[in-house]
């Protein structure tokens, strides 16, 4: 019959004929039981069969069922939005970011989300211009095929920053406003400390904008508060833990932990499976030996080896190098410790990486925070508190979605570090955003740093973890660090532009594409993806360069190369990129992991350095070596790479410009993630805590008491 | 005519005589004027005149004037809510709080809203079952007569505490589920570091609760974390700011502090205000002398004397005394500190007691953070910080709404300690919860710890700053706590009750009803304040220990006395206390501040010591002496007193029950809150960093990954 979907009544399984259906349908099996209320739950089951479970009630007649049946076939699918977007009308000259984002009003957030077809029961709204969407989503949209999956990575930047997020808003500004194309952006959330301190926002700029910016890059809905909160519970249990094992029995100790409750021990059971991983197999408190209670009370945590950092979301610089415990009170257990910022704590990464609540859960039980005086590592779940956190960031793992200046949807999700950790936004955003887009449909996520690091990481690390395959890369380059590859002068925040940055110079533009640009390129398709090359235009680029960087870029591989203008004009600045995606999207990919997981730990490392920085080798040095042996010991060596290098330079070193080669790549120091799953290598000195200057940029920051307008904010 | 109200129309203002109109009546002026759409706004003008300002489009008729005002007038009568309570059936035994608040579903919050009168645009959702509510709503009803204003405190507690917020939840749920009248507890936020130590809920408990409760006890709406944003950011400035003062040149510092923006140097708004404090009027930069360069730019806090701490909202005792600043990029600048919890930051007393976002700003600037090495404070507007202060805490200031079990209205907002702060919610939250209920409805506002405490508090520093005058006290005891100051044995937390108090012992009952509930109901009636006492009754109460409380409470001038069993039967269980406020709330009231605030503030102490604690006299150090000058020279003299005293004991000795006398109250320091307002005396030491236990209450809390149902929590 070749049918494009089968629906079958009754409890019974069977096996279809693969001739009744057309290659592909959708097989669909209805059980029948008794409930309250009818509930659809959608369930796969293998790779070709679907399970579609009916709890009806009674007197549902097979009717209903097949209602229920053809209602969720059209939601699997593609259906083109029916978007009203916000009219832009640009200014000249450009006014500032937080002028642009208040002249526009947001369309109510449920709005949109009716727009691109939410459910109101699948929003959950904070305020009227920002909402969190339910992972529950994915189930009642499992079968719709995803959209094409684009990501926006970029050349090696100046200090200065090329425009990754404007170039993001600006095509999908193009592609929902002026194309009709269903398309979403999925944007990393961005700390707080640094609005305050130097950096600007990160919500795009100028007509390529995520609005209202403010709200965007302050609170949002918390989840990066709900990540401190996280961390410092970790932190404040294994400080507070040393200190009652260092002043307690062993029989004290475990008297307290598994209290008499009206006469009655019982374990909880976070504790059974402490208990387990001991591999003591008892359920009953009393029936365990001395040993067995020593074993399971005492974590006995080196204070040398606490590796567990507490964080906030501030430039706090003099938080950088601490000494803990100086009160009386804790009677002399001093330790040096230190803050980092919030988001380079290690359960930002795993937000941004893990796949749904239950995942989340078991990847915030693994984290390690330190290593047992025997040299055993100390999970989370090890000190009772992995519960506890997945309770604190019950919230944090859904989605936040706004919009652009133009009125088409983003995802606001995660934010981790681009070194020491894998620099992208959520899986779980994209996810979601591939199936509310639908299969002609577009999702624009966005990686951290120059190619090098945000896209590798996107693929090996991401890609791996989400099993999701990206259609087409854009890679964003400006005149300005083409012109630093090709041999210009230094480029420095706050100095003023020398004049080879203003006027034309096509030798050093050739020189930049011909180095870094050729390079990027190169690195984007040994993953098999074809690449786009978006030249985000200043005003002071000539026609001249702007033609030569695309045609150089063509010669170098790219499906295509385009200038936008997105910052000055919106989406209608960024339509040539906007199709020259599309048409991208259409090519076949070969899309493949750049290492087997299962090499071990030092020959990822050095895959990594030759094939994408272009090192000869790597140098690891014998500390190095000795946590690699215990890496590998813990069972740990399976796990993808994330390297913890500068974005100012394809190597180590931040002044070699270009595509530098012949050199080693020394890996300074290596750490574990075990929750977000990573090794990360250490290729130099990363900050994890920035400070504030002089003059931080809060001295401009003010509100309106009466008309509650932010002013000075970017 | 003795209208109820009148309303002129015309620009021209007039005199009305008073037989015109009956006595109180609204008497509105309309003034015409252009604008391109209708906006009323209105003002009071001097005590009997109002003013009603009509903006509307020319073709306005007076019809649509007229309308105006009688819709205006409508919103400020009187009107009982058209509230639909959800049911309650309680269970015997009483489930744990998580099962209660877990089995009713609470009403989609915009419903409710919708139901006491708030208009869709003064809500924001917050998710399904909180929203914050908008200030306009003062505007709007500025005019509606305020409602009934209860203060709910306690007798001096055991360590186990006695149940206040279970009693304010339980007599709105019966003022408003059962004896149909408009009636809003307003509740404070807890702390999040306790959740997770060892703390029950705060969102009441039994069959008197807020929910949903684990919403209420995490991150609510993030006003907490905003505060611990704000507070640090300060912290964060003093630092930096001390780095770069110690080591650049004057001339360096007032060139980045006022940078050259493409070729000009210019002031902000927030350094022309500190400029002006030092008495420099100039506003060309480059008109400031040497002198004046140098005073300006350098802040020159002396180290030794911050009083700025950090703050976390988790319970981590390791913070309480740190040193900071060992990182090298810090250049030896260390410095001894400390964090305490975050709702110990002065911003969260602020939060409380400010009137709208404007006072928040300025109470902001005013903050303390230390002083300079020639004596003088350094303030928040000094670091140039309290616009981004105001800004990160713009949604903060907005009260959240939430419910209790049984459907009704619940603001929860700001909760300052009540020892070095306040411990009250917010002014905010009374004020527009009793224009919502109007003026034959009721708001339930609690107060922390004992009436000694919180209740002189409330009066002496809320009120004061609100200008809000309170109807009724209602003093919640306990048989519990009353045996204790009967002479009772030792109450303490983790240890079995002794037998005195599961037994009936009257004579215990006796003892502590003359001696400290007899001493709490004077306090209050010292304020001119009828009290109601509410006895919290426990299974192991019996009837003629419960009539003995009554009788002697009535004796000792409460209005009336009576038992209430919300705990396991919801509002039902306090309709007689219902009935008793309501009854108390017609009798005049008299209220008096316990002393003006120009007395010297030694005065000011002592009057609270003797009056409100039975002490003979106060004890000042000659250091504390010197500190006290330091605040008249600074102009602080006429602050109000926030005395930081055990809330165990009427005195400052913990065991000390009963209403003890012959004591002298030893000051053993004193500390200033001026963006708050108040000084605070310290009588003992104050935790201001609670720790984790041996096993914390984290161990028991979990998360269903597939239901997302919370466990264990309480």
């Amino acid at each position: 019959m070749h049918a494009d979907a089968l629906v079958l009544l009754g409890a019974e399984s069977m096996e279809i004929p693969s001739t009744w259906v057309r290659p592909g349908a959708a097989i669909i099996r209805c059980e029948s039981a008794l409930s309250s209320k009818l509930n659809c739950k959608l369930k796969k089951n293998g790779s070709n069969y679907l399970t579609l479970k009916l709890n009806f009630k009674e007197n549902t007649s097979n009717i209903n069922v097949v209602q229920s049946c053809s209602r969720w076939l059209q939601e699997q699918q593609y259906r083109p939005w029916h978007l009203h977007p916000l009219k832009l009308q640009p200014l000249s000259p450009v006014p500032s970011d937080i002028e642009i984002s208040r002249a526009q009003t947001p369309k109510p957030i449920n709005q949109l989300a009716a727009e691109i077809g939410l459910l109101p029961e699948e929003l959950e709204a904070y305020g009227r211009s920002k909402a969190k969407v339910r992972l529950s989503l994915l189930d009642r949209l499992h079968s719709r095929p995803d959209g094409k999956y684009v990501l926006v990575a970029g050349i090696t930047p100046t200090p200065l920053g090329e425009g990754k997020s404007t170039v993001t808003i600006g095509l999908v500004q193009a592609m929902s406003a002026h194309l009709k194309l269903n398309s979403f952006a999925c944007l990393r959330q961005p700390s707080q400390g640094p609005t305050f301190g130097v950096k600007g926002g990160a919500a795009g700029g100028g007509y390529a904008q995520v609005i209202p910016m403010e709200e965007f890059n302050l609170h949002l809905t918390g989840d990066i508060h709900a990540i401190t909160a996280a961390n410092n519970l970790v932190a404040a249990a294994v400080d507070a833990r040393m200190l009652h094992e260092a002043t307690q029995s062993d029989k004290a100790l475990f008297k307290r932990l598994v209290p008499s409750v009206n006469g009655v021990r019982k374990f909880s059971p976070i504790q059974i499976s402490r208990l387990q991983r001991l591999g003591i197999h008892k359920t009953d408190p009393a029936s365990l030996t001395p040993q067995e209670v020593a074993a399971f009370s005492r974590l006995d945590l080196d204070p040398s080896k606490i590796t567990w950092h507490r964080v906030v979301d501030t430039n706090d610089r003099f938080l950088r190098a601490i000494t803990i415990g100086q009160a009386s009170t804790e009677k002399g257990q001093t330790r040096e410790t230190g803050f980092d910022i919030a988001v380079a704590s290690e359960i930002m990464a795993i937000l941004a990486l893990s796949d749904n609540l239950g995942d989340m859960r078991s990847r915030l039980a693994r984290m390690v925070v330190g290593t047992s005086r025997s040299g055993e590592p100390v999970t989370a779940e090890d000190l009772g508190v992995s519960g506890a956190l997945a309770v604190l960031m019950k919230d944090a793992i859904k989605p936040t979605l706004m919009q652009t200046l133009e009125g088409t949807p983003v995802f606001v999700h995660a934010g981790p570090f681009a070194n020491i950790a894998h620099g992208n936004s959520s899986v779980l955003a994209d996810k979601l955003a591939l199936k509310l887009v639908g299969q002609d449909g577009f999702v624009v996520t966005e990686a951290g740093f120059g190619a090098d690091i945000g896209m590798e990481k996107f693929f090996n690390i991401k890609c791996r973890a989400s099993g999701l395959k990206p259609n087409v890369v854009v890679l964003v380059a400006t005149v300005r660090a083409l012109k630093m590859h090709g041999g210009g002068p230094n480029v420095s925040a706050g100095a003023p532009l020398p004049r080879e940055y203003i006027d034309e110079n096509l030798s050093l533009v050739a020189g930049g594409c011909h180095s870094n640009l050729r390079k990027q390129i190169h690195i984007a398709k040994l993953f098999g993806v074809p690449v786009v090359v978006a030249l985000n235009a200043f005003r002071t680029d000539t026609p001249a360069e702007i033609d030569l960087v695309c045609q150089i870029a063509k010669e170098c591989g790219a499906s295509d190369a385009v200038s936008c203008l997105h910052w000055s004009q919106g989406g209608r600045g960024s339509l040539e990129l906007a199709r020259a995606v599309k048409e991208a999207a259409r090519q076949p990919t070969n899309f493949q992991f750049l290492y087997n997981t299962e090499m071990p730990l030092v020959e990822k490392i050095r895959t990594i350095a030759q094939k994408v920085y272009g090192a000869d080798d790597v140098e690891v040095t014998p500390e190095v070596q000795r946590k690699i042996d215990y890496y590998n010991q813990q069972g740990y060596g399976s796990l993808p790479i994330c390297m913890a290098k500068t974005h100012l330079s394809l190597s180590h070193l931040p002044d070699k410009k270009g595509a530098p080669t012949g050199f080693v790549l020394p890996i300074r120091d290596i750490r574990a993630s075990i929750g977000a799953g990573f090794i990360y290598p250490l290729v130099g000195t990363m900050s994890t805590m920035p400070g504030l200057p002089t003059r931080p940029c809060f001295y401009d920051i003010d509100i309106d008491p009466i008309t509650e307008e932010i002013i000075g904010l970017f």
